[in-house]
């Protein structure tokens, strides 16, 4: 039987391999694709930074931790793209398992803690929840706005598309949905977009 | 003059480009470079799941957040490898070079914080700059070790360098020390690292 640290320092390894999961997102300056170790980090970063816009007061230490590990079960999963109606359907039964596989590597009182944070941000109900939320959208759409919207362009994106999933920043933040607006307004206007 | 908001975007935006900068650390499975964006947030991961070994009660948003900006004067000083004796030299002066240009993006409130967080992460006084400094020794070795000890045996690291690094674990971790200590033994014993 491994004892708690050792249990620990298999789980602290076994996420490496987050870093070998790409998204579809570019880095700026019409970089490589990024991946997903690399979107968690620049989001909680975003999250410190701009937490005082959240709609409402946040556990900032809750939210970054969300941030951090909300990705962990791509590793077995595999990165969804926001705007594929394909693999969207089987992404909930392929991140179940993926959660139940990796966390249980875990002591039970913490695999029962990362499971419970991990479910807290998928049902985005709470302020910290949210409040992720908004930075997951708005990290890839920052990266996109400023490689001039290519990600969007490469896979055909609406703006109605865009819309419905950019459009839940507002629930987390009023002030940064402000800000996604007014990108998306540009791109539309540009024809990047199509309407 | 831009407002408080464009500056913070601003800021998210230019930090992006240390997803570009390489450390000497190799990912598990004999990966490829590190980048510093994933180290950073695999150091937060690891100090949020191993704040029970802190020597001293922390603050783990403070340790988080500092783990992931430690790193981010990289972006203009580049990585200085922790066993290359002839860039140390230069390290602090290109480092606060880089420090006053990219955190000058910020509104000054936050460019005076994210300036004193960096800034007491290097001084390693407070109980969370000496525990992010357990981490970000933990967190290569950990890697280091999964493939074999191949960094150090890239590099010639001889067992004492590598102990007056890691030595300092135990200013923030007693316990992770320990186990730090027990895999540099094997690795001396394995005749990876000479004595």
């Amino acid at each position: 039987m491994k004892n708690r640290l050792e249990r620990q320092l298999d789980f602290a390894l076994e996420i490496d391999k987050e870093k070998n999961i790409f998204r579809q997102t570019h880095l700026s300056g019409h970089g490589r694709n990024e991946n997903d170790a690399e979107h968690a980090w620049h989001m909680a970063v975003m999250a410190y930074l701009l937490r005082e816009y959240s709609n409402e007061p946040v556990d900032i230490s809750k939210v970054m931790i969300m941030c951090l590990i909300h990705d962990i079960v791509e590793i077995d999963a595999g990165d969804t793209y926001a705007y594929d109606e394909v693999n969207i359907k089987t992404q909930k039964e392929r991140e179940d398992a993926a959660k139940e596989r990796i966390f249980s590597i875990l002591p039970d009182d913490q695999k029962a803690e990362f499971t419970a944070l991990f479910d807290e941000f998928e049902e985005a109900q709470t302020a910290e929840s949210k409040f992720a939320h908004s930075l997951d959208n708005l990290q890839p759409l920052l990266l996109n706005s400023s490689n001039g919207g290519s990600d969007w362009q490469e896979h055909g994106v609406t703006a109605g598309k865009v819309y419905e999933r950019q459009g839940k920043t507002q629930l987390g933040s009023e002030a940064l949905f402000e800000v996604t607006d007014k990108i998306i307004k540009k791109y539309i206007e540009s024809g990047v977009l199509k309407p």
